[in-house]
Parts: structure tokens; C-alpha cells; sequence
């Protein structure tokens, strides 16, 4: 089954992102992640800064990242996502593509949950995200 | 079944690893688990920087992580870990604890493959960290 | 009198790069000032990559940096840059500007120097980052 | 004449703050300096996180950093700090030292001030900073 994306961000490696081995040191990976789902809010509306103001904490509670190949200095890539609700788990399924082969770099599955002053809640504003009947 | 760890190091958060929630940044847990297996890699005499120097490179091709409490500004820890190797793998259990209540902040786990001049290899060399018979 | 400058670059802040105090951690504007040099070098033909490959490290002697505003979640900016050469170092003007308002948030410069094979000299190739007579 | 610092932080590279360059990227040196001022700040019983949650941001206005021996992975090293009140800013004397040879890595000189609520102003509290009689 073909992956139905719902958002995707160019993005370009940037050389302090490499690590002593020449290629993207793993915890970007995790930088990229982030920064697309937050610009992914951005395009429903939603503003991680402005949630956390609320006392809202959108919060990873479980990530799982398959590594396939390394991005290196001079790469750009496209980071794709989408999304499902399983109960109160707002499951993000995010791929890296380098570009321009589109050769697969990083599958990756986060799980998110909210906390509402500090305790797991329900933020229906998210609900905004999943996609809608023409996605 | 308990956890038999065979290394610990211990870390303080620094605050710029916080972010805007004011918790440390979930990418900085992965700095913490790469750090903690490099340290580890020291006392079985293994560098990895000397290791890359030499065409081996390790590198991770799956990891999961589950983030249980996070850690905030002033907050120690100690990083723990246990590895076992299945096939061309070397899996790394790696958890970490908030000092001084022990509360588990994060549970992973960190399959490593070797790239010996960028091709899938043995390297025997890296059998040095399987746990000895007293461990 | 204006800064003549010859190259620019736009970027939008990223979560991760806030900290604590929910403004971007100073650190990240010298990431910000190294891409955008990283990526003049590109339009020179030059990649930084690719000089270390052949021995040749263009490094950070000096580094000045005057915070006037800080950037924020879901700011964009406009990095500028202009080179001067003197002696053996090459002298990076560093300016960042928020978008749209361009409210000046950094001043800096930046001295490099290169050494080949490890030692102080001089690189020919980098003279192609100074300014043509139409700059 | 010799510089009288009165705090002093060991630490030890991590391999992920090395760059493709193989040496510790000079962003990082910032990120030392600033744990190491935090940290400072705790044995003065001071917190850079409560600050913020009372309102006190203390910000650094300017930063000279003289880069002069890189450290590398394995590298441990000592950080010193001295500082000095100059109308309504502190200035941080901050010099790295590699470790055992006490190599010069870095000089620094850091000017911090007070925004309280959003506003330069002067922050009392922030003197217990300064050198007692003794030191």
C-alpha cells in the first residue's frame, strides 16, 4: 500500500549537521522530524509555541527510526508525513527522501500525546491535523 | 526479568539542551545514547573515531525509543546499558534514570550494524564489547 | 556607510534551536552564520566538504558577535554576508535580519584562516569568495 | 598578568559535537561556555532556569570567542571563568584548557545583561556572582 503523504518540506543538510564520519549525525534526523511536523501545524494553524503558552504540551511519547541511507554534506531532501489518531496517540508516520532520486533515507513512526498542564488529556485542536475527506 | 546492565555513565542536563517546553529536547536523548555507547566503546578499548579511521564505520539502522519522564534543567542522570549481538547486529539496550529517585526517564533500544569501507561487514574487533562471563 | 552586501540567505527558525527562554539559543546563530558561508561557498563553486577531502580546512580564527534581538518560534530571517581579505585571513560581515520587519538580531564577524595539511597557508581557490568588480 | 579565575569545569568531548572536519564545531565552544556560566551560577545558588520563571532573562549582548587549538574526540578539558561588573553588565573572562597538557584552546569574553520582564535593568541578585575578597 502506497503511503498517502499529507504534507512534505524540502529541506538541505547543513554541514554542522555532520558528524566525524562525514554523514548527518543521527539526532537530526530527529531535528527534521520535529521541525516538519511543527511546520505541518503551522499549515493547519496550529503553533507548537503558542500551545505550550496554553499550557498545552503536544509531547513524543514513542519513536521508532530505520536508518537506510546516510545524507551527506550538499544533500537536499524532502521529509513527508502523515498522520492517524489512535485513541489519544496522534501516530505520525515520516519518511526522508534524498533528493533529487527520491532513494529512501529514514522511515521513521512518532507517537505524540498531549498534556494539559501536565497530565494526559484530549486537545481537540488537534484533530485539526488528520486529514480531511480530500487527502 | 531484570536488566543486566554492564556500563553506566553518568550526565547532568545542560540548559541549552532545554527547549521552548522547557524540557530537554527529545534529539538530545540521542545525543545522551550515542555518548554513553562511545564512552563504553572506551573502556573495551575501542575509539570511534579511530574506528572510522580505520573504514569502520558504526552505524545505527533502527532504533526505538520510549520517553517515560523528562528530564529538566538541573536534573542528573545516569545513562545504563546492556548489548547483546544477534547475527551481524550488536543491540544495545540503553535506559536512562533520573538521579537521585531512579525514575525512568527513557527506554531504547539500538541496533548497530558495521560498514567496513561502506559495505555491511563483521568486525570482530567490536566482539570485545559483548559482556564477559562475570557481567 | 552601507554594507555592501554580496550574498543572502533566508531561513526560518526551527523549534529545536529555541531554548528555555523560548528565544533561539545563541548558539544556533553561529550554525546560522557557518550554513550561510557553507552555502556562498556553493555559488563560488567551492564546497567546504570537499576542501577538507583534499586537505584543506578553512577554519574560524575569531569570531565577534553582537546579539541586538533575539529570533523566536516561527520567525524568518535574512542572513547577509560580505568578504573582505587581509593578509592571510579572509574576513566574513555577518548580518542577520528578522523578515518582514528587518529588525537588525545580529551583527558579527567572522575571521578564517585556512590550513593545509594542518598548517597556516595560503588557498588560492578561496580567493574566487571575493567580491567581483560588479559586487 | 595572570588571569585570577574562580570557577573551573571539566568536561569531555562528545564524539557528536564533532563535525565532518573531524574537530569539535566551534558552535559547541558556546554551548561550553554557557554551561559552564551555568553552572557557575549554581554554586552561587542561582538557577538560569528559575531566573527565567521569575521573569529575569539573563541574555548575553556581545561575544569575542579567539579559537586557537581544536579539540577533538577524547579530548577532555578545563574551562575557567572569571568575571567582572561593568556598569549594568557582567563580563565572563571564559578560557578553555585542553586536558593534561593545559594547551589554550579557546579565549572568550562574554557581556551579559539583565531584561527583566522584557527590559535592560539591573538584577541585585546577580552580584553574588562577583569575586568575595577571598577569591
Amino acid at each position: 500500500m502506497k503511503a498517502n503523504y499529507i504534507y512534505e518540506l524540502e529541506m538541505k543538510v547543513r554541514d554542522y549537521e555532520c558528524d566525524l564520519q562525514g554523514i548527518v549525525n543521527n539526532a537530526n534526523y530527529q531535528h527534521y522530524l520535529e521541525h516538519t511536523r511543527h511546520e505541518f501545524l503551522h499549515t493547519r494553524g496550529i503553533s507548537f509555541a503558542a500551545l505550550h503558552d496554553d499550557g498545552i504540551d503536544a509531547v513524543v511519547a514513542r519513536l521508532t527510526m530505520a536508518f537506510k541511507t546516510p545524507l551527506r554534506s550538499g544533500d537536499s531532501f524532502v521529509s513527508k508525513l502523515r498522520v492517524e489518531k489512535t485513541g489519544i496517540k496522534y501516530v505520525f508516520y515520516q519518511d526522508i527522501y534524498r533528493l533529487p532520486d527520491l532513494q529512501c533515507c529514514l522511515k521513521s513512526q512518532v507517537e505524540t500525546v498531549c498534556l494539559i498542564d501536565g497530565r494526559l488529556g484530549l486537545c481537540p485542536e488537534l484533530d485539526r491535523l488528520l486529514p480531511t475527506q480530500n487527502e
